[in-house]
Order: structure tokens, then C-alpha cells, then sequence
């Protein structure tokens, strides 16, 4: 298998850590797109992805499947049972509400306020900005961090006792956070807790503050 | 099972139309939100869905799962097999990447076109708009109509061979165009021939031209 991605993006994250939970890295190949210059949104790119994001999954006969969810569904089939995203129908069920419900009211909201509310990749990629919306989005991810904070008071994953494909979307926002440096406010202690006890699982660590060590190059799809 | 949801919606059309695919109808009592009343931005509901969206499954022991695409997989493996997100690891991806593209590329941006640059669900509801932003959605939309007929020029459903819920939403996009009157060209004649079929589904049949019938109630969630 084939990976399109850029090493540092939040979204890239989402797909390498899930390989990462499932020992499926020496599996796959990575290709670099590089965000910083546009690659991504170029015919080239786009006629793999119609939508112009990564990462990318490229099977071994030329097919591609792009989307985090949808490659980690992927992923996560390929072996005897999921491990990622549930079993039962309830569990389904409640690991893709939670994960959807972590895009879209967390991370998706810090990509809108980057690439609308900030430089985000530069003039030469973000030819249409939109500053009230980016900054409403910014709004909207502090609310969910607040949303996610009362969930873990309840329990100790997104989706419930166990690990999940949730807990990594989650984690990719903190990534994209730090990249932003959008503060998760810190009397949200339970999120934090959570996010330590995440970052110190083996797929995870690297990834953290990972932002930090290179203020310049901010990265997403 | 409960369904919370709004009777006319496209939103809740992508459940109610997997629940005929799937022939679990008789399994489901509905209860309405109102939606033009803005019932569904209320605490009370909001209490079950912190996204504020129509649909919700509300199960037997109070457990309440929201999004289509969490509610969909929820139902589709109650059974022995799965009929509408795929089998093999390769069908769950393609359909999942093809479910999330007709949501963020074609069924989303028509939302977003109806509550930020039309009168949307009416004053009370629509506390914000972002005129510009969704006038752009609306664009982006009808890019996706044109990019989803070129799909269906080399294959018979939106994921292959095979009917799926990425089906089901490109249906739903078709629902929430008619509702907001924005015309998909005649002249994406494979997308037109596919819809056609779609309507001759009894899971679809009903919810064609339902906008035309009463064009005040123009609703989703």
C-alpha cells in the first residue's frame, strides 16, 4: 500500500496512527504531497482525490481511498476482527457518531479558522479566505473542546471504555491546536488528563508538541 | 427503537430510506422535532444530540446515537450481514469515502447555502448568517453535482456496483436541492439517469419532488 500524505499534518496523523494501533506501518509506503506549495490542490493530486485533501490511500492495483474515516475502515478490516472501530452494531454505531462528532465540532472548525482566519498555507494556496467564518470555527472547536472535556469526566475514551478510531480524531485536533496555537483552555482537566494518557500510547508519541518544534510550518490537508 | 426527527427532512431522509432498504420500519416509532420552530437548538434536544441535528436513534436502554452515517452503520449490523456500508475491507472503504465525499462535496454545501444565504428555517432559528460563505457552498455543490455525474458515467451506483449509503446521500442532496430550489443542470445526464432508478426504489419512491408539493416547509436539520 501506498500512502499520499504530508509527515506533519493533523489529518495525515489521523491515518499514521491508526496504522501505527494496528502494526500495519511496514506495510505502506509514504509519498510526499507537499501542502506548503499547492501539491495538493493541483489536477495531478486532485484526479486521485476529487476533494484535494490528504492523506490518501493508494491499493496495490491503482485504486485510491481518501478520507480518514474511510481509510481507517479500511485498515481496520484487514484483519481478523476491527480493533478500531467496533465490533457490535452499538458499537459502531456510537465509535462513528463520536468520531463524526469530533470532526465536526472540533477539528474540521481548527482547519476553517486556519486556512480562513490565519495565513493558514500561504497566499499562493488559500486564494479565497473568509475571516468572520474562520473565526466563528475557532469559536465553535473551544466549544467542543468544553463538550469533549464533560464527555471524558464520564468515561475513559471518546467512544467509551475502549480505544477508537475517535480517540485519534480527537487527538489530531489537539495536533492541529498546537500547530494553530489555539489554547485548549487548561481548567478543562479531564480533556487534558485524557490527552496525556493518549499521548503517552506508542502511536501516539511524536506526535505531541510537535507544533512546537517548528512554528513555521503549519500542515493539514 | 426511537427516531427523533422531522418527517420531511433530508437529513432524516438518509435514515428513513436505509430503514426501508434494510425493512426495519416496523422496528421504529417516530417522534418529531420541529424543526421550524428550532426545537432541535433547544436544551432538551440538545441533550441528546450536542450537534443540534436531526436525525437521532434513541435505543431501548436510553443510549441515543446521532449522525446519518453513525445511525446507518448502527442499523445496517443489526442483521447478519451488512447491506449497505460493504463486506470486505476494500467495500467499507470505497463506500465510506464515497459517503463522506457526497456529504462534504454535494448534501453539506446545500445546507449551508440554505441556512446562510437563504431565509433558511426563518429568523428565529438562523441567528447567524455568513451570506458570502454559503453562496460559495452553493457553488461548490453544483461542482459536486457535475463531479458525482462523471462517477456515474463509469459505474451504475455512487460507490460501484453495488447500491450503498453513499447512494442514499446523493439521494438526500437531491431532496435538499428541490427543497432550496437550486436546479442540478439538465444536462448531467449519467447523475439525472442514476436519480431516475434511485426514485423507482420503493426505499426513494415518495421522497421525489416532495419540495414541490409545499414549498413553504422548506426543512432539514
Amino acid at each position: 500500500m501506498t500512502i499520499h500524505d504530508f509527515n506533519r499534518g493533523p489529518f495525515p496523523a489521523r491515518v499514521r496512527i491508526a496504522l501505527a494501533e494496528l502494526g500495519l506501518q511496514d506495510k505502506v509506503r509514504f509519498v510526499e504531497v507537499n501542502l506548503r506549495t499547492g501539491a495538493h490542490k493541483r489536477p495531478e493530486f486532485l484526479a486521485k482525490n476529487y476533494s484535494g485533501t490528504l492523506p490518501v490511500l493508494e491499493l496495490a492495483d491503482g485504486a485510491f481511498i481518501a478520507e480518514c474515516t474511510a481509510i481507517t475502515e479500511y485498515l481496520d478490516h484487514l484483519g481478523d476482527r476491527p480493533r478500531l472501530t467496533g465490533t457490535t452494531a452499538r458499537e459502531r454505531g456510537v465509535i462513528h457518531m463520536m468520531n463524526k462528532r469530533a470532526e465536526i465540532e472540533f477539528l474540521d472548525p481548527i482547519s476553517v479558522y486556519f486556512h480562513h482566519a490565519t495565513p493558514g498555507l500561504g497566499p499562493d494556496v488559500e486564494l479565497y479566505q473568509n475571516a468572520e467564518w474562520g473565526e466563528r470555527m475557532r469559536d465553535k472547536a473551544l466549544r467542543g473542546a468544553r463538550y469533549f472535556d464533560e464527555v471524558l469526566s464520564q468515561r475513559p475514551n471518546v467512544a467509551g471504555e475502549t480505544f477508537s478510531m475517535a480517540d485519534i480524531t480527537v487527538v489530531a485536533a489537539f495536533i492541529f491546536a498546537d500547530i494553530v496555537k489555539l489554547t485548549i483552555p487548561s481548567h478543562l482537566g479531564h480533556l487534558h488528563a485524557w490527552h496525556d494518557r493518549m499521548s503517552a500510547r506508542p502511536s501516539v508519541q511524536g506526535w505531541r508538541d510537535m507544533g512546537r518544534s517548528d512554528r513555521n510550518m503549519p500542515l493539514e490537508t
